[in-house]
């Protein structure tokens, strides 16, 4: 369960109390009070086999206790695992690696289709036998192509969309209709080098490390809550390739620890900024 | 407030009512259950403003509850601050990151005295205005000049020793009057090269990264629980040299953040391990 | 051309009026001196093209400068990719982090072949086309079996062996086979934790960070030169399980590192350590 | 020796051949070719013992060479320790850290004076002996006192100057006067954060990594030539006041570092890149 609301004294005792009292072994529990805005955030974890609730009516439970402190909040059981669309161009990097974690059962997931604006990586859907959807996308088609993928998308009861490198711009439709569920990968450390060849630009200026930044796509491109950032080092004797194949390595282990972290419901979002139960 | 006891269902529950029925603003809660051994972790702050509890009395009335639950509890006040004793021998580099941070009040610490097996320092403790205590070690004199030492620190009511690069093996006896309440920082990434000379082991071994551990001291050299670790990269130009002075910046590093952890009560050991509320 | 010698005055003026006599245009020049054991190094890049010398009798009208300093050396063209065998056991992520970066052209070598002694990863090489050979191995087989392999090995010309998590212990003899050849990477932060269950180990000491190390296989195992090092930072929240996730990311970006210094012949080896003219 | 110039055949040949020929033994030669801006790098370290030209004249002796490829160059002499000044404000981390070191005979500089805004810091100096001059700076004052500063400079022959976390802008006057040789800590990865308060904006941006920039100090504020760059891990428990903790020790290594880069001649500046031949 993760929740949230505005910092008040008892929310503690009191879910804690409720729990102890329906017989809920609790695995996992971790909380953070934003001083500055005051607000409250909690996730707890706790075991269903011998909890006194039935999981069909858990939420009706609840539902006294959340609407007490006002809370947001939302119920996950670990055995339901989230339906995932991967979104890809060209770069089979990320592509691969989220494909054998979960090949390999690391990230709990179906996946039950690729979304790519090129033909470029169907090879690889095909190999792992996931259905390949090519939607091309022109400005004059970008409104059709997007509405076509947002029916695709909840034919296929997906959840959760990862931009493993996509190389489109999600128009404010299709954000709207995933609200914090797009996952994106960029490939600097945000908030410096936004949109377009960042590492050419980060070559440019000089630095002396690389970044990638893994987070939710909101309207404002490449401004949403960052979920994971990683750095690298690089020197004067990279060039631009050297800059791109460094961040490879980044890019791929930023992304799946976003994504890990997603799919294990370790993240809360409140005014842009994500709070990690890592 | 810092406690540990056996796992069992209602101990966040029982306390965080406690603390509820007393009116306890909590400030920060972080728990921690090693699923391994069965052991539950918890650090609450609250503010002491507001509390129906006089602090005289708090102890005992928290006693009952303590019992409850078995546990091992420890109850500290953030506006009593720890006295320290810093431990020095030639090296300067954490000796005086200690101080300034002492002094910009980052560390809340009172020094009421430097110990020192040898001379070199003893103008950087004056700089300072702080008493500096010169004990000269040799085989025949450690035994009398640590009993000297432990009266010295008792005297002045020392709850933390910090050896900032002492190059000193302090006796089981000294480490048993102190019991984790010692800090070391050794200049490698533990467990590899323990013992003496490690940036010389790390250059003939070919590292490509070189570490700094600080860690609580116990009987077993360089082998007590692990607070804080760092790593900095090295090449083949690297000399030992280099080796030493790419590891200065790392050491201060990760011993300051190691004696913030334990000035702030965020360290809990068991089993030769820390749980690092941080 | 990678060389190495006796350290003595006049090397670099004699190579490099050398290329420049012979019109040879030097892309990267990287050299280095252990001032203690007095060796030189130094890896050159030139152009073949508008080189006076043709690419046949290079290595003969480099002889006698080479003799003049007593210099051992090699010669690599960097249009005649290197071809490499992988060896796998179960784990996936290294394995399809080499293929992937393989399939990009980020790791200029031919793969013409798998090796593994478990069967699970056959499906892997299946779909990406390349031979998987099965060589199962109990202590009696063991000898017969590697044999088996060198032979095999030699027949598809293999350069370079890539152990990407084998689970099996070469033998002397095919160690003796491919001398500085073949490429390993062990999960911890060597020295610590070599042999077997790393992350069990490091989860037992309490360690604040975990490693991945790469390097060359020698006899003495898990203690060849090291090409390159990584750490990622873990928790007492961090399971074994934890520890073994986090590592993933961290062993296919050294693994990965290591396999294109060797490729990119950025890599010398002198008394169990290695420049790397990164 | 530190030289530049256009990239063309026998650079490397022709310099070292003269110092082959004038019997200098060279310690340390490294050079880089910017392939995109077709610019060549240098920095070559021999010893003076036994070299056939004399200090005096070697300039001049070297003067043909050096026009015959219209090379940059610069002569330094390691046993002529550069004269420095530190500019300090209210922040006593980077201070302390840098006299520390200065003081162990990391940093070969000599400190004539300390120049602050404040006086906050004057007892530091006192305590270290080195003279602090106060200038008060005010709109309307600003450009007579960094008159008198740069004569007071100039009169201490002062080579380089540290910005050790000084809260003041410097006018393109004094900026000029020291052309790449002004060496600041800015407390952010740039290019992201420049400007004031960057630990807010990264607080308020919920940023996972907190980063510090040393960079030679140019007319455009926070964008001049990147020398180093660190980044440590932040996480929503950490406020405001926890990033700026968290940075210190980050500042401090990295312009530490910076500053002994620049001390051991190298560093070099092209199109506001730094060449850094660590």
């Amino acid at each position: 369960m993760l929740t949230s609301c505005s910092d008040q004294p008892g929310i503690v005792a009191a879910v804690s109390a409720f729990l102890f009292e329906n017989r809920g072994n609790i695995v996992d529990i971790d909380q953070h009070v934003d001083q500055d805005v005051g607000v409250f955030f909690m996730r707890v974890e706790w075991e269903i086999e011998g909890f006194a609730l039935k999981r069909e009516t858990l939420a009706a439970s609840l539902e006294p206790l959340m609407e007490r402190f006002s809370m947001k909040w939302s119920l996950h059981f670990s055995d339901i695992v989230p339906r995932a669309a991967l979104f890809v161009t060209k770069e089979n990097h990320c592509f691969y690696d989220l494909l054998s974690r979960h090949e390999s059962g690391e990230l709990a997931m179906d996946i039950p289709l690729i979304v790519s604006n090129r033909e470029d990586l169907r090879a690889v859907a095909d190999r792992f036998d996931i259905p390949f959807h090519y939607f091309p996308i022109s400005p004059e088609t970008k409104s059709s192509q997007e509405e076509a993928e947002i029916a695709l998308l909840r034919e296929h009861r997906v959840e959760l969309l990862v931009l493993a490198r996509y190389m489109q711009i999600l128009s404010a439709r299709m954000i709207a209709a995933f609200p914090h569920r797009i996952i994106n990968i960029h490939h600097s450390f945000l908030p410096a080098f936004p949109g377009a060849r960042p590492y050419h630009s980060a070559h440019r200026r000089g630095v002396k490390l690389v970044g990638a930044t893994s987070h939710y796509v909101t309207e404002d491109l490449d401004e949403g809550p960052i979920i994971a950032q990683g750095v690298t080092a690089v020197s004067h004797r990279d060039a631009v390739p050297d800059f791109i194949r460094k961040g490879r390595a980044l890019e791929q282990s930023v992304l799946s620890r976003a994504v890990w972290l997603h799919l294990n419901r370790r993240t809360l979002v409140h005014a842009n900024r994500t709070i990690v139960f890592g």
